[in-house]
């Protein structure tokens, strides 16, 4: 019923080996214009700043969680007998598509034009004139809906919803082993293969069998690791930052200090079209345009950006300490930050609800949540709150 | 002083890349008798009946064990500043010496001759007609003391004792790297290149710079996702089960069952010549020997040894279960085997003692426990005590 | 039609990732005596005297080897839709099988009892009385006789016999990579899934798909690499000829100086049973046993043996060289030996007959030696003849 | 003499574990503006669109070279003892910034400026106004001309050029390890290790030990398999002809179409800092405007550049094909590109001269060429000229 590739295609990949396309439908998506511009954002902001060789795009990771939900559903039995063709088209299409409506440097650009890039992704997938709706449209009538329904969660299979954002998801999965490989740490790997082997759908939810259960424990530790290495490292925040406040001076000064650019962001309402231009590209050449800004905050922030000068930062400062920086801070609305964080908002796993809890299937086929069945996971959630005060500044030299 | 190689020798290994040997001493040790024995003995008993390609020896794993040590006197300067080039011949002879006294099969031949392979190392090492002591005297008539009291935790900088015995050595470094990467899992890797960048000597301890903090708890995590998934699998206990069970057998059939290679070690005193005979070569000759036992019992358990015919089990039985097990055994003296484990025992770290603690220099220069930095491993430490029974037995078929 | 196991059973292997089972002859074979057996003969001879790390068996391999033909059968179309479910247990079989017959170190037992392992392997598969045999049998009457004929290269679909034993067979694609791995050279490596990918059976006859040819090229020099840094290592060399020259030995003193695990290979004839007795293991306690042999030259081979005393070894040595290293050698008989290698005898390939010719399918398809397509093979097949000369004699100091 | 950094600086990266960074003058190097402008160049132009994954930068390969050359001096006992600190410092600079005056899509944007990258990497190091050049004369007067000496292959010490540039040089030691771990293909890999433990310094010249010359075979082997498999990928080229196009376009009808950002490279003269502006970004910022163009071909051509539509090809085609395929061409000029390529042309090696050859240090200490020592080079160099015409054309659809 839907169409087929001639034969399997086929893309080399380091971290899955290939990724196999044999739907039409799959392939046209690849090539259509709102997802080749994944390839002008890169995956991890600017990480790439601290880990210089983290330089890959939503495209390549879109890619892998795409080929981790075909594996599961070609691989995982229970769940190939639980989809029809049209439910795998739907679920392979949102993993594809769930990173679609990402801006530059993951979240920073929000704060310009006031969207979650979760809005922006429904909306390039339901509006008439994109080239992946009308794909979509033309595979299935219902296929733009059904992918949405997965994206947010509503699907009326759990199970669906559950491999493209849970706990144990094909997302997170793929964007830990790629971005331990590109980074080049070891901390972020973990048995794919056998989470592969040992996942299962029992009624209507995903759950692994009791023996995948270290595989489970490894891959929270791997999550923890990588958190706690990578992605919060004080320096990727450092870069943030000047993001942030670039963005927010630019909203203080932009009618008389225009960068076209960013000017349509501004506005209360921006078109579609205007959104899709917006890739790393184009926000990295009106930082340069920044640079000669007559506003010197503006220009020096730019300035900046574009050549890793980040702020210094101390942790956990003494009351002297902070008081001292404080005091020898100039514009300090751009050049001083204050973060608090919570260790425990960066837990590596948490059972908030149902539908964010790992089950685990046991041999005698009831399903109990992992805190129950893994000592180890059962110690973490006792993991006491510790709050952690860092302090970015300008350092005078 | 001490003799050096002509130029530096190397030795290709997938671990390490090359063991690097530059001293004539070293490079001696390497081509002794005794050494060149632990090619004859499997580093991890029979677990290579569960994972197929553990076929490693304690020969390898023993340069590897010298080669981390070597690195940590050559790169990390606070160790190489507080030695003398004659403490340095001392721990890196204790690295590559730490498992000479081992026999076949782990522990498991303990139970025959009631000898420690701790003892039986400190007996080659300083028995005068070993090659192992003569090459060591030879090189500095202190140097076999030396050795053993490294070996023995009692060497009076406690740093050298702490790089081949505690919870941050490199006896563990080396076996969870090899031993992963021999089974093909991926659970045992851990990032040894910062470990050894953020390892330090303080007060004559050896410690961890606190920026190494992840590592370290991504090392314990690596330890105890191997205990589980590989040195406490359920099947490579049943192939122990059959060895222990074949020697309490022996013991009390020998007299009448002489097997030639196993007598010696059923008298009250062997000899060391005797004891550097006995190899997993010789052993499993010994097993084809008794085969053709007259003694059924010693001959069925000798073919289930070499033919890998291990006894079922079953985790946590209920009463009822155990007793139908137990009513059906048949020579349940040797069938039949009950085994219960406490997770503590198998905690991955634990802070039994100031020198079994591994320690961490802050940033101001203070060390404090692991347990009083890590919210990970104070969580950890708390892990509740759980009793597993797992039973033994012959299925009837 | 054959029956399956009641799950597929996986094998974890660091080179495969893991072996996957799904019939239950395959299993039952795995679990029979004869195949039990490989565990004792290791994969590389002597080899890990020059790699400490290769020591695997030849158990592993044939797993190996098993797990590439299940592959291609499974993921290569052509061979799918041209083999019936008989035929494709059988060349499982084979694969498994096919070194069944293997002795220790490689072929230099072949020295003392003078039957070829391919004699033997056969003679394994049809005894009666082999467990191999048997479960060959109960699973189809005819089956033994096929695997034999697949191993003989007599089965009449000649791509069977190409998959077992060829230029491009999975016995070479799975020993390659695997003695790359364990030597821990990345010399071996080449890219197993493009082959798979690009793999072929037209006519009859297994070829290569044109887009495969450079992963095929690439795979050749692997073979080249390998042979010169492992297979061929001059030292490996030397540590086969103290084996051979103690075969050499026992042979001339051994009624007098009998050694009784040798003993029976000294007969015309001799059982199976006795065979299949001879593993490393016993070999290696037959040495042990020779080093107390009153006959000089035996006792000190044997002690050289187990103690890597190996023979020393110049490369095209001048006249003079040789006279006076041969004037001086003692018992030239046994400690001197001169080798004279062809580098085109190691030629990484060559076009001897058809079907040991690699046929590469052309996108209109036609099919045509690897010699007429590509560049780089055609040169070497012009590379010329060189003759060295090593000579292998014992220093004296 | 030099400033050493208070520790040791580490990066981590995938391909070489860590950067070490201990001279203050690298450091710096590495801040400045024109260095961090190479993050903004991809290393491989456009293969990304053929090997989605091939993202990284120069500025990842820039250090990668760096550590290489790093590496050679600290670990080539031979290398460090004929250097003196300057020297050293002088080709650990020429390693960094070999490639600082790169543009956009490796060389595309030379056709559009009529300018080098090497012309522009001197003119960067030599011109008083970049940081560049003021951090190299902070540290000594005369390092920039050393530097640009060695980029330029006319240091007094050729080995020092040698390292730099030559048919074994760090740069290719560099790319092809990064570029195969990018791209995700094993066919990059060769043993830097080994190469790095047997080069030599032998009258002035760079050379390997004898024992050494199969990782050189092997290395080359590497360069002829990413030539093929990657850098002359039919489709990467079919990117590259867009590009080039779009810039003949651009030069033809910028008059009255005119894009800013490409405007000032239309001029016989522009300036360092205009060329230092135009990194990847910019120029896809252009590609985006050039959509919007009134210019039918120029919008086009930017359309299939930014959403990888690319001509279609066939290779070696009949001459039937051919007139077929030019009458159907409209606007043949900007949509149809014939191709002849000879295999020689990409021979991985080379003697075309004494400086690019390989020089192999035998045993009784004389130096050959590569091809007078390798059989496998000897035949290589033997490889006939095979011409391929490939066409590049516009599907009509």
């Amino acid at each position: 019923m839907f169409d087929q590739t001639n034969e399997i295609k086929v893309l080399r990949d380091p971290i899955h080996g290939y990724i196999h396309i044999s739907y039409q439908v799959i392939w046209k998506l690849l090539n259509s214009s709102e997802f080749q511009r994944l390839r002008r954002i890169h995956q991890l902001g600017g990480d790439y700043m601290v880990y210089h060789t983290a330089e890959h795009s939503r495209f390549s990771h879109s890619l892998g969680v795409y080929e981790i939900v075909r594996r599961m559903i070609d691989e995982v039995e229970s769940i190939a007998t639980n989809v029809t063709q049209f439910e795998k088209i739907q679920v392979m299409c949102a993993a594809l598509l769930h990173d679609i409506g990402h801006g530059p440097f993951s979240h920073m650009f929000e704060h310009l034009h006031n969207r979650t890039h979760e809005e922006m992704t429904v909306r390039i997938i339901l509006d008439e004139n994109t080239q992946v709706h009308q794909i979509l449209r033309d595979c299935h009538p219902e296929l733009p809906e059904k992918v949405v329904s997965i994206i947010q969660h509503e699907h009326e299979k759990e199970f669906l919803n559950q491999m493209i954002s849970s706990q144990l998801d094909a997302d997170r999965m793929d964007y830990l082993l790629r971005d331990a490989y590109e980074t080049g740490t070891s901390y972020g790997n973990f048995d794919l293969e056998r989470i592969l082997r040992t996942l299962r759908v029992h009624d209507g939810y995903l759950c692994m069998k009791e023996s995948g259960m270290h595989s489970v424990e490894d891959y929270i530790m791997a999550r923890y690791h990588m958190y706690w290495q990578v992605y919060l490292h004080p320096d990727a925040k450092a870069y943030e930052i000047l993001i942030l406040k670039f963005i927010e001076r630019y909203k203080s000064v932009h009618k008389t200090c225009t960068i076209p650019v960013f000017e349509p962001f501004c506005e209360k309402e921006f078109s579609l079209q205007q959104y899709l231009l917006l890739d790393d590209n184009r926000v990295m050449y009106g930082f340069q345009e920044a640079q000669f800004s007559k506003d010197e905050i503006l220009s020096d922030l730019a300035y900046r950006i574009l050549n890793r000068r980040l702020l210094d930062w101390i942790e956990n400062p003494s009351e002297e300490e902070e008081i001292a920086i404080k005091r020898s801070s100039k514009n300090a609305e751009y050049y001083y930050y204050e973060e608090h964080s919570l260790n425990k908002q960066v837990m590596p796993y948490q059972e908030l609800s149902e539908s964010q809890t790992i089950w685990i299937l046991s041999a005698c086929g009831q399903i109990h949540p992992l805190s129950k069945c893994s000592e180890i996971v059962k110690a973490l959630l006792k993991m006491e709150n510790v709050t952690k005060k860092r302090i970015y500044f300008q350092k005078n030299d």
